[in-house]
């Protein structure tokens, strides 16, 4: 008695879309069916999106964020103050504090120190963050160390920090260059009575009078 | 001060992505941005499988299950028993049955009766499925029916039942065929402790002498 078997170009979106973290075998056919009981334009569209995501994709070689120009549209816009730079881990987090009133511009670091991964300081964009710092142009005069507040995010930015120092006390750069760093503390709209002990530890370590 | 924008592939491969069920703007960009830190195979791969789903799918005319064929090569089969049918919602229903022992066929429905998303019966293969039932070859013997075990998939089992007696009172087909459910017990390696109220009602109504 010969099995019955998924048709060849339904196993083989399975198996693609199976590949994508957080999505497994199960969520991988549940996507699949759905497709393929829409019209055919939905999935040619995703596929198409999918297949030209890097089409016309530049890597931003000052802030090395991924953009369609090079340099890209933050780097390149003068009204934005050359002298202030955050310091983040992703793109992602780029599109999270364009929502703020930031009006400096950023450094994607690609990622975080991570030894367990394998992620050393060469692996990112560290050496060029520090050549950004010593050039005497545009004589950055702050940099905002701001990676994740968690345990590879916060070493990160402790070597990072070190590493800023060193520039400073070489006399490589300007001694009144501040290094800062995101404040840690309760997030607004979440319950004191929820919050993990360090992150009260910080809030009440960062405190503000009234 | 010109707000940071997506690149406009990005931004597109996210909103795709972000139609799908389950998968919301979050999801998306988490994705998106995974595929951009792979190789770009990785994304060329996974769009040319989803936009080339459809290439080469047929419905197979006597189950109306996707295949690569027409009849499928379920129908084809002549070591199954074409006299066996199995009635089922969804292909993914078929997959599922096929890991069992079943040596019949299939009729697949192409869901459920749902009068809240206006869904009715002529929506799905049940005239298709009569048809086939009072056909005089290969003369249906027993019909299996295999929908959810939910709300609607009892509500379209029950119409099936009344629609495929009302055949067999007017003499349209033979008086011996069979309209089997499949059992409703405990699920196996389920825990009796935590199964609900219906479950193990039906599991007492089912039981078997040991």
């Amino acid at each position: 008695m010969s099995k019955h078997h998924l048709p060849k170009s339904v196993e083989r979106a399975i198996t693609e879309l199976s590949k994508l973290p957080g999505i497994g075998a199960k969520t991988a056919s549940r996507l699949v069916f759905y497709l393929l009981s829409r019209p055919q334009e939905r999935s040619v569209e995703l596929g198409e999106a999918l297949k030209s995501l890097r089409v016309g994709l530049a890597s931003c070689e000052i802030c090395w964020n991924i953009a369609e120009t090079n340099p890209c549209s933050i780097c390149a816009d003068d009204e934005r103050d050359p002298q202030l730079v955050m310091v983040v881990e992703e793109p992602l987090d780029v599109v999270a504090l364009e929502r703020t009133d930031w009006t400096g511009r950023y450094h994607v670091l690609g990622g975080v120190i991570s030894p367990i991964q394998g992620i050393g300081p060469t692996d990112l964009r560290i050496r060029e963050l520090l050549d950004r710092i010593e050039a005497p142009d545009p004589g950055i005069t702050e940099i905002v160390l701001a990676t994740d507040p968690s345990l590879e995010g916060e070493a990160t930015a402790l070597y990072l920090q070190r590493q800023i120092e060193a520039l400073v006390k070489a006399g490589r750069t300007s001694k009144k260059l501040k290094i800062t760093r995101l404040a840690r503390g309760l997030p607004v709209g979440g319950d004191l009575e929820y919050a993990d002990e360090l992150t009260l530890t910080r809030a009440l370590e960062g405190r503000k009078e009234y």
